[in-house]
């Protein structure tokens, strides 16, 4: 069944005859149109029996136009959307009107309570179940995002020098990936040296690569609308046994957390796999997040994988593993990959190998 | 008076003893502490009678605690944060509640009206205003932002080479950029040539750079939690006259506008003046947008520069002044200074000049 016909059935059945659609995230997913309408207003209406229709700001309307097989309407600068949308659809008579809470503020949607009579009801929880098992051409394009991925990191340990700052491993890493076309990473690419690595949301600094301690590299970029996230931690120079201990631990919970996923184990159970490993060696107030976060065309999508979340993990979800370890002022250490499910488990969009790595400044 | 008691005051004159602060931007203008929590949940309660109070997520109570002065408390992902809420914070008897309702989604905000009874309205405008006036502090930080991106186009100008494409161009500039420790651009730089920046929406590629055609540069940077953007066209070899004309016109509408401004006049007064010298020439139609958006933490923010904005300019406004002229399959231009408004008029935040530049391949 088509993605538009999905959510019409589902329309139909909640005896609705419209659903407005205002993240473009969600436009891009049904109808593989993207634009950041920012402050102004973008909306993709939904109807049960009838073809839907966009609203774009005036600038877009080119662009939708040629890329949408459907009809395109739009407003300027200094025209009031709403009375647009009150001129230009056709009056709609439906008790019920989906629109998606999780996205929408309340000033749009006061905006579309004006223009629309009826109970507004959340559709984001169909869209998020939609999204949620990947197709084949989602996953190879979230595979194709991995190798990306992999190659950043590729391009970050080749560049580790003595006096190299964070920043500039940041630098020569978003600029390699630039050249090869990637015009935008998935967020701002984390260097994260010693201590600095010990804070799980530390910022990369002017400050030079430690001897002596462990890096990490926390990563991802955008490639045809599709995301990919990778972290990776490796020792320069001869970090003490200590920090070798803890991401070895590290490394372990999250080995058996990915060998523990397939289809019909829960979300919380493979978040509590990864965190018994590091509680049993007495540091699991020390792993302070989720295991793991969705992803797809955002870096952060459902599902979550964390404790009390029952969700049964079915094939074709996509998330990442990463526990971490972050003692203050003494080591920080996160090793992450995404995957998908497949019939038989965990299949990782990315390969860096996660044996600890040693580099010489 | 500083923010928090301009905001208290504004509760105790509207009746209501509390302000729900939900856009990590407001915090961070607020208290000078920034928090994405993504999908989690980050409140700021502010009382017209107490303390305020900060809610975020587990993972960044430690860094929120050691920023700011007054108290705040956390909730775990496994833990429901309104549930939280209620436990936390004392019981409340306003008959009026405020809410960012232009930032505030509709879940979050069903969540709210779980914990607080009473009328909520919103707080967005006061914010807005609050966010209008820029103090000295924020009009030096903004002319720092500037800086940036003046040396950004100065990067993109000396790298102009044959062979090289639009995407190259964009990696080298904020390859430098990183290296001076600039870890974030305002919005993802735009280097366009040819037609390809007579699309005003257009994506840079990897099409090497036109000969005897012109090339669009917009960009900016975050530093210190302000933004800056810049448009700048320059011409490759020998464009055409008429590829020349339509920049001079384009100058010609961007410096009206910019004398224009002074404290007093209005918002679609700035823009019609620019608007009205393209127009002139029969070409209002390829002016296809508004001549300027506020900038501030924000790189499109309040206030709007366009028809229909009766907005009275005053001193220590900041936005961008920026007509562009896109014509199809020929030609596109657009100029861009962002500045505030002084006692005798704009004062840009970039200095690169204006007048029309040749490069040779």
């Amino acid at each position: 069944m088509s993605k538009f016909n999905q959510i019409r059935s589902y329309l139909t059945q909640n005896r609705s005859r419209l659903a407005v659609i205002s993240d473009p995230v969600t436009v891009n997913y049904l109808t593989g149109f993207y634009c950041d309408p920012h402050e102004r207003q973008m909306f993709l209406f939904i109807y049960s029996d009838r073809e839907p229709v966009l609203l774009v700001p005036e600038l877009e309307v080119d662009r939708a136009s040629r890329s949408l097989t459907f009809d395109v309407f739009s407003y300027q600068d200094s025209e009031n959307p709403w009375q647009k949308i009150r001129q230009a659809l056709p009056r709609i008579d439906s008790e019920i009107i989906f629109a998606e809470f999780d996205h929408l503020n309340v000033t749009k949607f006061r905006g579309l309570q004006s223009v629309f009579l009826g109970k507004f009801e959340n559709i984001t929880p169909l869209i998020q179940e939609m999204r949620l098992i990947k197709s084949p051409e989602e996953i190879n394009k979230l595979l194709v995002a991995g190798v990306y991925a992999d190659y950043a990191i590729k391009v970050g340990l080749d560049n580790i020098r003595a006096g190299r700052t964070e920043m500039e491993l940041v630098a020569q890493i978003e600029f390699e990936l630039k050249k090869k076309g990637i015009s935008q990473m998935s967020f701002d690419t984390l260097v994260l040296s010693g201590n600095n690595a010990a804070n799980p949301h530390g910022i990369p600094g002017k400050n030079p690569i430690q001897n002596d301690a462990l890096l990490l590299f926390d990563l991802g970029v955008v490639c045809e609308g599709y995301t990919s996230d990778i972290t990776r931690t490796v020792a320069i120079g001869r970090p003490d046994q200590f920090k070798i201990d803890i991401y070895n631990l590290c490394l372990e919970a999250q080995l058996a957390a990915q060998n523990f996923i397939k289809p019909g184990v829960r979300a919380s159970e493979v978040d509590a796999v990864a965190r018994g490993v590091i509680e049993k060696s007495g540091y699991g107030q020390y792993f302070n997040h989720r295991l793991g976060h969705g992803i797809g065309m955002e870096v952060h999508e459902y599902p979550s994988i964390m404790a009390g979340n029952d969700l049964v993990i079915q094939e074709g979800m996509c998330f990442s593993v990463e526990p971490g370890i972050y003692i203050p002022g003494k080591v920080g250490v996160r090793i992450e990959d995404c995957g998908s499910v497949g019939k038989n488990g965990f299949e990782p969009f990315t390969q860096t190998g996660k044996k600890l790595q040693y580099f010489d400044l």
